[in-house]
């Protein structure tokens, strides 16, 4: 058994309750989160000692107290769907709790393997070796594999670094993924013969496990060193797998389906995206089109994703969702060079000339960078 | 290509705006949730016509609107990831927006397949002809396989129909899958053999898709007939995989983690769970320890379990969920008789005597099954 018995998953709980009544429902949240059982109906010495968390403080906070739980790490089996359901399975149901900060012991964290490649890997696999990455998606849903190779070419061209899938595009009958991937490959083998540049081409892998792990493999022979997935409509125990197994891809993580949880972005696609390996997670900056990614949240998650953490390699922050050119500064100031810029809608205004505009956002990313580099040090 | 261009997935979205901002936030949802891209950039006919939803209705609710989208069924690529991030990717990142109901077009419900045992499938494996099912956990997480072995045999002792694992209970060191398993059928064959009936034991898988995909063959060479999952934990496209694929099991899906996104319940659990191959679902009933499920959303998601649909079985509505016997009349008066009563934590309250209260619940429900009969008709 991997872990010793001194080891704690910590986690803190927000509880919408008056400071009264906070130690009662912290109570009964130690007990609906591991044996679901009446307090009275728990009589095994064991489980009273290794399985039930230890309520180790009740902080008050603005609209209710927080809770921090700390649990035995064998209640998770050190697996990534049992964590998921100890942290936050049944009180999920339950609208007076969110989860807000999760820290993992190394043992776990270790279990889990965090991030193959994270930020340096994926820097290498870019020949990108300082200040930030550009992206765009190829969009939109609907158009057929030539169109959509025609506009990575474009992109590649005007000297993007990443170029990922929309997150819309899956094994379409319109667009299937062999034909898309194969015709996107050959685009940038063009233009890397052109350029002596390669750019890194992130198709998404969407599915059922099986379906996933054809894409993979599809996706491999093609030569592809990355993909893009979403593990809120996968399962977080998918990207773990992903992570960890065959053929080594970079992982792009998208969070299509996690804004809704009661866990805090920071939590879910910061810490425990990480550490169920996702090398890169894309998320909205503030200000955009999605509210509850608030200046504070963004950075608490650029946190989660960069802190050194033993044994887990730091993940690349990709903030996006209605980014436009004009924000290139605020964006860089704000996340500093280790982290790669998604812009898409923004630049596919103005009809013809999206090449000129794709290579002068490029540039002005790079500008920025050099500009600010300075500053960052 | 599965599927007409005519047929489309209709889903209905809340939205908290005024009356008169409506119209423009059921615009933007339109192409956030399938091009992303501003209105001006789209300028594909095929993607005009043939991937954007159109807005069949807009009905002013309390506190919003209610929006009905119709998407065009080859959005989804037939798959159930893509269909829930067709339905509420992008979009569960907003917080004015909820799915309150989906329906699905034939050629979609036919290709995710629906329940492949549903509740006539159960009643085959439980021997239980008609009437309500009984169902009990074994728990508390932290036994080892001898003690939930006893457990499991003085349930099945006391006439419980289906014993399924706590959804706490995963592939621990003090209690592995393999050997709880093992341990808990030879029991219940040990029942059998003195009382002429086998009861069906449903043990939770859990973990990564390789780690569900073993746990399935080791169960079903301990002649296991049914599983227990958590699809919001693994994901909707695992459930649907597994309803498909081998071994042939029986799935009872339980709501750990399902009960946080702004899909309601009678959609995520109901429409989604169902369509992805549920057999049974396990919730909380109206008035236990989760009050987000009320009386009228329990209702719902009862009859999106239950109501006709073309191609697709019935499955099976488990309300459990802090319920005791007390409730028992209560809730056949609520479902009928076709559902299956869970009953925890209750039975365990009041030391020894745990077999005589199980086998007076049992006769508790069948009795009240029979009183409430004719008023059921």
């Amino acid at each position: 058994m991997v872990g010793s018995a001194s080891e704690f998953v910590r986690a803190r709980y927000r509880l919408a309750v008056p400071v009264e009544a906070a130690a009662e429902r912290a109570e009964a949240l130690r007990y609906e989160q591991t044996v679901e059982l009446p307090r009275e109906a728990v009589q095994d010495p064991f489980v009273e000692k290794e399985i039930l968390p230890r309520v180790e403080a009740l902080d008050p906070v603005e609209g209710g107290v927080e809770a921090t739980l700390a649990y035995p790490v064998a209640t998770t089996a050190h697996d990534p769907a049992q964590l998921l359901g100890v942290l936050f399975g049944n009180c999920s149901l339950q609208d007076d709790v969110a989860l807000v900060a999760v820290s993992l012991p190394d043992s776990l964290a270790a279990a889990l393997g965090g991030p193959r490649f994270g930020a340096s890997g994926l820097r290498r696999l870019t020949g990108v070796a300082a200040g930030p990455l550009t992206c765009t998606p190829l969009k939109p849903m609907g158009l057929g594999p030539e169109r959509l190779a025609e506009l990575a070419a474009l992109f590649a061209r005007a000297g993007i670094d990443v170029i990922k899938d929309d997150n819309g595009l899956a094994d379409h009958a319109f667009c299937p993924f062999e034909a898309r991937v194969r015709a996107v490959q050959e685009a940038l083998g063009s233009v890397a013969q052109a350029t002596g540049r390669r750019v890194l081409y992130a198709p998404q892998v969407t599915g059922t496990p099986s379906t996933v792990r054809r894409q993979l493999e599809t996706a491999r022979a093609l030569d592809v060193r990355a993909v893009m997935l979403s593990p809120a409509l996968l399962g977080l125990p998918t990207l773990q797998e992903l992570a960890r197994g065959e053929p080594e891809l970079a992982l792009l993580a998208h969070c299509s389906f996690a804004g809704a949880p009661r866990v805090t972005p920071e939590v879910l696609l910061g810490s425990l995206y990480r550490a169920c390996g996702a090398d890169a997670v894309i998320f909205p900056h503030a200000g955009g089109r999605f509210a509850r990614f608030d200046v504070a949240t963004c950075r608490r998650l650029a946190e989660e994703l960069t802190a050194p953490r033993p044994g887990r390699r730091r993940a690349l922050p990709v903030p996006g969702g209605g980014m436009s050119e004009e924000r290139v500064e605020e964006l860089l100031r704000f996340y500093g060079p280790d982290t790669m810029l998604l812009v898409g809608g923004s630049l596919r205004l103005g009809g013809a000339g999206l090449e000129a505009r794709a290579r002068a956002f490029v540039a002005l990313v790079r500008e920025t960078a050099r500009r600010l580099a300075p500053e960052a040090r």
